[in-house]
């Protein structure tokens, strides 16, 4: 007997139910994301292997599922959206800057799979390319703030931290220049294993006490917001790069402000760290706090990372939220609206006999010039079966058309989940189902 | 210096301007999808590669692009959203029958590239599983008609056969059992290369000129419509599959006449195979005549895919739309509404300093909230340079935000194709720009 079936372990099926809670989370991003003016972009999912590799670390390179594939040539599925965005930006050097792109897409990893680790997941990235200016930075953070918002997310933070102070800072406190990864791998655990871990785990990696104790004091920030930057201008004033991380903060808060996200959304962070290598300024990161997720989405300025791809750089900036862990918390704070249901059939027409088969057919084709999402059952079966099909799936209405009801020109129609019906009038029929509660037109899945 | 980086041969980028278009058609495919009840479902792009080898002969297999993973398994990209789709139906016993569902997503070949055949394309798919009823068949050519009319598609004919009817025909022609493959894949290319050409293949191999004349005596069939399924029953009368064949053909002309797709669209062509393998029963492929692209879509009937891939087998129909040849007549024959521009921004709101950002972008604001996409210019540049970044861009409107208008509390809005400007206040600015042709929302975009 053949085995069922698999599913490689850390890919994953999306049975309709899934899909139709997926397709909300996009649509909604995607039309966020175009208002604010970002334009669709797509890359292929097999790049040339160098474009892939050495733009994030040694530890990044693993995770490449690359191949060879029968050419010979050295291939990988891309693991992230920002680095085929910066080939893309070095190709065409007439795009035109700045250049405001989002990509909804999945990516791939080869990770150890474990809970909430895939190896292929989708992202939902905005970046600006070409842009100096903080605004950009405010505007990726904003367009994140605004789709967080519209997806129904109430309670989320959002930390900003910038490299250049962190460079500043390191070297204030004197951490030698090869124990930096080491020192800010550790400091980026903070939030989730606490300061005394961190203390403990700067130690093993060899770096001096006194550098430790420094590190700790120059970290530590006022808890009111307004006497953080003076306080980080105060205590870097010496180091160029901690002014000017400074000013950059100062600059973004300011912008944020004036894209009406509200103050208490966000805060700096100097513990907020981020992984990838190619961050040169600005970094930010939204964290959830119920249910117990921590990041959802995250980004930073990326001024070098075209030029490491082509001939010229560009200055970027960019933000990516994370669609399975929007997903989880929607499915964990059962946000979802109602209108998004396990099935996008909104009414199944029931059919009499075969020789009834055109009348059903006809009244399913004008509910669906009306806009509605019509089925007719697919056979003559009998009409118990056709319902119990309709209530599996989820469907909250039949018409039911039998030749007494024809003749009459009238139709029955069924709500699914009362069981309760009604004799409507041919003509009637569109309003008394728009007049069942939950049962109207679901715009909100494809519009 | 660094070589500018590239795309693997077969793959490409979609640009802004060309993602803007396909947006438009996946859009519409899917609302059509939708409309009949057919659910999305997602799938990996990585399946194992025992899951996708031996579905469609060693040909496909070739095709694959296959590699072995970090922990040594033998996987592969998917080369279409069939064979995902039966393994699905084996996986998951409890989805509910019949059970509809689309996927649009892209698959990957090994193809040696060539005009029009990439190695990353697009896949529009509808299938039926679990029915057996030619209704399902009639349903999915209806969803692909709609899908298609829906597109402005005017000139394009759907032909038909049926797999049975072709192995009665073999059988009465005495085609031997192992020249029927050489035999069909001649017999594919009549309306390409014509019967001569067919002759003369099928000569080459091996097949004797009485087996040839009568293969060619049975295929040929009246051209008006009507006649058609007569002559084949009569024809093939002492032939179970050849009857049965022609019964399921009739079926799914009744009810694709039920189903309003009008009768000049559809006809009965036998020198129509289709190449793949697993196909059971009906067969069928929509062309264009206009412009000289062939097939557009295909589909048919495959009773024992499932059963191949799982425990138990299952009846199956579908169809599959290819997006890249839908864009190719879509471009050719300039059919995409005027609202698919080269941009999704519909207005660029101008800075005019760094004093004035904030009525910049409160103005923004106030036109996203009417739905309407709007970008405000990133930085302080001079006037001219923003309005050049708008027309390369081809953002159709500017608003332009002075301190003269801002104290009177009014807007300049600049037609960008014609250079055309109006003063306007600022309460009647949504009004004045909806009331600029081609200026207004393009819902089209996103809903």
């Amino acid at each position: 007997m053949k085995a069922t079936p698999q599913v490689l372990k850390g890919t994953r099926d999306f049975l309709p139910q899934r899909m139709i809670l997926r397709h909300y989370v996009t649509d909604e991003l995607r039309r966020v994301f175009e208002r604010f003016g970002f334009e669709p972009l797509q890359t292929p999912a097999i790049e040339y292997a160098d474009t892939l590799k050495g733009k994030n670390g040694e530890e990044a390179d693993k995770l490449i599922y690359d191949f060879e594939d029968r050419g010979g040539r050295d291939v990988g599925l891309r693991y992230d959206l920002t680095v085929p965005l910066a080939r893309v930006v070095s190709m065409y050097p007439d795009l035109v800057k700045p250049f405001k792109r989002y990509q909804i897409a999945p990516v791939w990893r080869a990770e150890r799979t474990q809970k909430g680790r895939y190896r292929e997941f989708y992202q939902c990235d905005v970046d600006i390319v070409g842009c100096t200016s903080m605004l950009a930075d405010a505007e990726v953070i904003g367009v994140a703030f605004h789709g967080l918002r519209q997806l129904g997310f109430a309670s989320f933070r959002i930390l900003l931290n910038n490299r250049k102070i962190l460079r500043a800072i390191a070297n204030r406190a004197e951490v030698p220049e090869e124990s930096a990864p080491a020192t800010w791998r550790a400091v980026d655990k903070w939030d989730k294993i606490g300061p005394e871990a961190v203390r403990a785990e700067l130690g093993a990696a060899n770096l001096p006490a006194k550098t430790i104790d420094r590190l700790f004091e120059l970290l530590d920030l006022p808890t009111e917001p307004d006497g953080v930057l003076r306080t980080l201008a105060a205590r870097l004033g010496g180091e160029p790069a901690g002014l000017e991380g400074t000013r950059e903060l100062e600059d973004v808060i300011r912008y944020l402000s004036l894209a009406e996200v509200p103050p208490e959304y966000y805060r700096v962070d100097l513990h907020m760290v981020r992984g990838l290598d190619y961050y040169t300024g600005p970094v930010f990161e939204v964290v959830v706090d119920k249910p117990k997720i921590g990041s959802i989405c995250g980004g930073g300025r990326y001024d070098s990372l075209v030029g490491q791809l082509g001939q010229q750089d560009y200055p970027a900036v960019g933000i990516s939220l994370g669609l399975e862990r929007l997903i989880d918390v929607i499915d964990e704070l059962a946000m979802a609206p109602k209108e998004v249901r396990g099935t996008v059939t909104e009414v199944l027409v029931t059919v009499f006999d075969p020789e009834h088969l055109a009348a059903s057919i006809a009244a399913a084709d004008s509910l669906r010039a009306t806009g509605m999402n019509a089925e007719v059952y697919l056979g003559t079966d009998k009409l118990g079966n056709q319902l119990r099909y309709a209530s599996r799936k989820g469907i909250p209405l039949a018409v039911i058309l039998g030749p007494d009801e024809m003749s009459r020109g009238e139709a029955i129609l069924r709500n699914l989940a009362t069981g309760e019906q009604q004799r409507v009038e041919r003509g009637a029929l569109l309003s008394a189902i728009r007049g069942q509660s939950g049962a109207t037109a679901s715009p909100v899945l494809l519009s």
